[in-house]
C-alpha cells in the first residue's frame, strides 16, 4: 500500500532526449533526501537552510561518483503545487542521466510517483479541489485554442465556482424546508410555494445549462467528429490536405515544436474537428461491399457533422438521390454539409446558381450546401464557416462555464434527475421529508464532482490513473 | 544574417507532451520581454527588480487572453549559463501550449534559438572553452555510463587543463628557442640540446597518448562494433536476447523512463557494444550468397570483436576450419571470440576440457573460446568478461583523459605530427627558424581544441549544428 506520507518523485519532462529535463519531488523528506546527493558549486548553506522559491547550482553525486551538474529549485510547504516541500532538479536532458538521477533518488529514500499523484495530493491537502485538478490533465491534454481555454478556466475555478453557487442555492431551499420540518405540527410554512417553486426552476434550469453545455464540452476536448461520405475520386483526401495546409499556415511551423500528428484532426479557429473517412453509399448486392456499407452507417451515426462530397459533374437527379439517401440516415441532431467539389472545371457564376439550398429540397435546417474546389483551394473559407457554425463560439469567447468531463456530466445529470423529482413534488404537494431527501441527494451528486463529499480511494485511483506521471 | 546581440528562444525539454515543459531565453531583453507577458500571482514587484535565481508563481498573457499560469526563474548576467540574462518558463506541458508561448515570446521581440546557440553564447562568452562545449552535446547524447562519465570529466575542464599542460610545455620550450634566435650572431645556446630533446619526446608521448585515447574514447562515443559470425542457427538472436535482459535486469525498468531503444546495442557494465549481424561464410557458388559474403567480410573489417558463433554439436574439424577461416580475414587490432553454443545439452567438465584456448591453435594474443548456452543463460558472465576484457576500463575508472571527439582526434594528430618534425629536426640540427616555426603549428592545432585561436564563423557553426534546440 503506498501512503500519502512518502516522499515521491519523477521526471516531469516529456520523455526521451532534451536539452533539459525536471525530475521533481514532493513530501516531507524532499529537501533532505537531496541534501544527501547534491553538493552546491559554492560550498556554503544547507539547502535545508535556503529559501523558498530560490535556485541552486551544483553537482548530484553517488556517493564519490558525480552523476551530473543540476540546479536545484526549492519550494516550501504549503505554498507548493502540492502544499508539500517540493525540490525540482533540472539536470542535462540524456535519458540515461534522467534514469540515473531517479534511481538515486529511489536509492536514498523517495518513491516513485503513481500517474497524477503530484496534484492528487495538491487536491488532499486542500490545494485544489477536485474538478480543479481534473483540469490540470485536461490542460496537459490540450490539443486546441478552445481546449486550452477551457481546461484553464476550469482549473482556475471557473467551474467551482458556478457549483458553489448552485450548493448555496440549494443549501437555503433546504434549510427553509427543514424549518418547516421542524414545526410540522404547527403546520407553519416559511417557505412560499410558489417562490419555492420559482427557486427550483432556476436550479434545474442552471442543471440544465450544465449538463447541456456537455455536448459542446465533449466536443471540444475530443474533436468534434466529421463523417466524409463519398467515393475516392470526389476528392476527400485532396479536401482534407488542403484543410491541414490551412491549419499549418496559421500556426507558423516552429522548429523544435513538432506538432502532435493526429490522424485526420484539424483544428480550425481553435476547434478540433475529427474527420472519418468512409465508404461510399450505394445499393449493392456485393456482400464485402454491404458490409464496408454498415460500418459506414455506424460511423455516420456516430458523427455529428456529416460531409457528403459530391462532383460538380454529376446530373442534378444524381445529386439529388445522394443528398436523400445520406439524409435519410441522420437524426434531427446531426448537420449535413453537401460539398460539391471539382468547380475549378467550371463557371463560377453558373454554379452559384445552380447549388442554392433552396434548390434542394431535401435539405432543412442548419444542413448547408457548398460548392468548393479542393484541388484550387476555392470557396475553402465557405465550407470552414460552415463547419464553425455546428459549435457554439459564442460560449467559448463569453468564458461561459462548460462541462467537458464525463464524471462531472454524469454527476450533473444525476443531481438534475433529483432537482426535477423536488419540481414535481413541490406541483404534487409530497411532504417536506421526501422534497429534503430529494434536495440531499442533489447536492450529494454536486459535492462529487468538487470532491467536497468523502471520496473513497477507488474513485481518486480512477480519476488519477489517466495523468501523467510526474504530475 | 543572425545577431550574436539578439534574445533567443527555445523549448528545452523533450520534445512531446509531459506535466511540464521548459522554455529558456537568454539574452539582453530576457527579462523585460517576459515581463510584457507575465503577470505574478501576488501583484508586486517587477521582474527586473527581482534578484538573481529566485522563482515567481504567476501567468503567461498575451493581450487580454491568459494562455497558462507557469513558474519562472531568472538568472542574471554574468552568473549564468550563457552568461547572459536569462529566464526560464515551466508551463504546462502539452506541445499547443509550449508553440503559444514560444510564438508569444517571438511577438515580443525574442527570436527562435537555432541549434546548441544557448552553449555558443556561453563559449563566446568565456563561460567554457569550445572542448567544454562540445561535451554539453556530448552529455546530452550519453547512451551509456562511460559515454556519460567521459563527458562529464570533459565538460568539466579534465580535457582542457591537459591541453592547458601541453601549451605551456611548448611555451616554455618556443621561449628557449627565441631567445637563442634573438642571439644568433653570438652562438650561443641557451637551451641544453640534450634537456630539449628530452621535453620534446615527453611532449610527444603525450600527444600520442591523447591520439592513441581516441579509440577508446570512440568506442565510449559511438559503442564498440562487434560482428557476429555464424549461421541462423547457431543461436545468434538468442544470444543477443540473453545479452539485453541481463542489461535490464541491472538497469531496473522505471515507468516513465522508456529506453532509448538502439538496435543492437547493448550496454555491459557501462560499455557500449554495437552488434552487427552478419551472414555466414562458406565456400559457395551461388552468387547471390557471394554478394552477402562479400557484405560479411566488409562488416567484419569495420568491427573491433569478431564473435564467431558455433554449435557444440559440430565435429572438431569442421570448428578448426571455421576458425581459421574467419581469422584468415582478421587484422592485429582485431579481436576474435570463438563462442561454442548449445552447452546445454553436453556435459560440462568434457566441454571445458575440449574447448581450452590451447586446443586451438588458430587463436593467439587476446583472442577467446567460450563455450555456453544462451538459451539456458550458462557462462554467459565469461563472455562478458572477454567483450570486456577489449575495453581499457582502467583508463575509464581512473578518469584519465579519453580523447572521444574527431576534430579533437584530427587537430591531436596534426599537432603531434608538427611535434615530430621538431623531434626530427633536434635530431638532424636544423636551425632554430625552423624548430620555432613548427612548434607554433603544434600549438595552433592544439589552440583549436578549446577555441583559444580564432575561431570562423564556419567552424562554429559545424560544431554546434549538431547539438540539439534549446541548448
Amino acid at each position: 500500500m503506498l501512503s500519502e506520507k512518502d516522499t515521491i518523485c519523477a521526471i516531469s519532462t516529456a520523455q526521451g532526449m532534451g536539452a533539459i529535463a525536471v525530475i521533481r519531488l514532493s513530501g516531507d523528506e524532499s529537501i533532505s533526501i537531496c541534501e544527501k546527493i547534491f553538493r552546491p558549486a559554492k560550498p556554503g548553506k544547507l539547502l535545508a537552510t535556503q529559501k523558498a522559491n530560490t535556485i541552486h547550482f551544483g553537482s548530484i553525486y553517488d556517493g564519490e561518483k558525480d552523476i551530473d551538474e543540476v540546479l536545484i529549485s526549492i519550494f516550501k510547504a504549503p505554498h507548493s503545487f502540492t502544499g508539500e516541500e517540493i525540490v525540482e532538479i533540472a539536470c542535462h536532458g540524456a535519458p540515461y542521466i534522467q534514469q540515473q538521477v531517479l534511481q538515486l533518488l529511489t536509492k536514498k529514500g523517495a518513491r516513485l510517483a503513481t500517474a497524477g499523484e503530484f496534484t492528487q495530493r495538491a487536491f488532499l491537502n486542500g490545494k485544489m479541489d477536485l474538478s480543479q485538478a481534473e483540469a490540470v490533465a485536461d490542460l496537459i491534454a490540450s490539443r486546441s485554442e478552445a481546449a486550452r481555454r477551457v481546461a484553464l478556466q476550469q482549473m482556475r475555478g471557473g467551474f467551482s465556482n458556478e457549483l458553489v453557487n448552485l450548493r448555496m442555492q440549494l443549501l437555503n431551499f433546504i434549510s427553509l424546508i427543514e424549518l418547516e420540518l421542524d414545526f410540522s405540527e404547527e403546520d407553519v410554512e416559511f417557505a412560499n410555494r410558489t417562490e419555492l417553486t420559482k427557486l427550483v426552476d432556476e436550479i434545474e434550469t442552471l442543471l440544465q445549462k450544465l449538463v447541456n453545455s456537455f455536448s459542446l464540452g465533449n466536443a471540444i476536448k475530443n474533436g468534434i467528429p466529421v463523417a466524409i461520405v463519398g467515393h475516392t475520386n470526389a476528392g476527400k483526401s485532396t479536401l482534407l490536405n488542403t484543410l491541414l495546409q490551412e491549419e499549418r499556415a496559421i500556426v507558423s511551423d516552429i522548429h523544435g515544436t513538432t506538432r502532435d500528428v493526429i490522424e485526420d484532426t484539424i483544428n480550425i479557429e481553435g476547434i478540433g474537428f475529427r474527420f472519418i473517412d468512409t465508404a461510399g453509399i450505394r445499393a449493392t448486392k456485393d456482400e464485402i461491399e454491404n458490409l464496408g456499407i454498415e460500418r459506414t452507417y455506424d460511423k455516420i451515426s456516430k458523427a455529428t457533422i456529416v460531409l457528403l462530397m459530391l462532383d460538380v459533374n454529376d446530373p442534378d437527379d444524381k445529386i439529388h438521390d445522394a443528398i436523400s439517401d445520406v439524409k435519410k440516415r441522420l437524426d434531427e441532431h446531426q448537420q449535413l454539409i453537401v460539398v460539391i467539389n471539382k468547380t475549378d472545371l467550371s463557371d463560377e457564376p453558373i454554379i452559384a446558381e445552380r447549388f442554392t439550398k433552396s434548390s434542394f429540397r431535401e435539405l432543412s435546417g442548419t444542413d448547408a450546401i457548398v460548392p468548393i474546389s479542393a484541388k484550387k483551394q476555392r470557396n475553402i473559407e465557405a465550407l470552414t464557416d460552415a463547419l464553425l457554425k455546428t459549435v457554439n463560439l459564442s460560449a467559448i469567447d463569453n468564458d461561459e462555464v462548460i462541462v467537458t468531463n464525463v464524471r462531472h456530466y454524469e454527476a450533473l445529470q444525476k443531481s438534475h434527475e433529483a432537482i426535477t423529482r423536488v419540481a414535481n413534488g413541490l406541483h404534487t404537494g409530497i411532504s417536506g421529508d421526501f422534497l429534503a431527501q430529494d434536495i440531499r441527494e442533489a447536492l450529494i451528486f454536486l459535492g462529487e464532482i468538487t470532491g467536497g463529499e468523502i471520496q473513497t480511494d477507488e474513485v481518486l485511483g480512477n480519476i488519477f490513473k489517466n495523468f501523467c506521471i510526474g504530475k
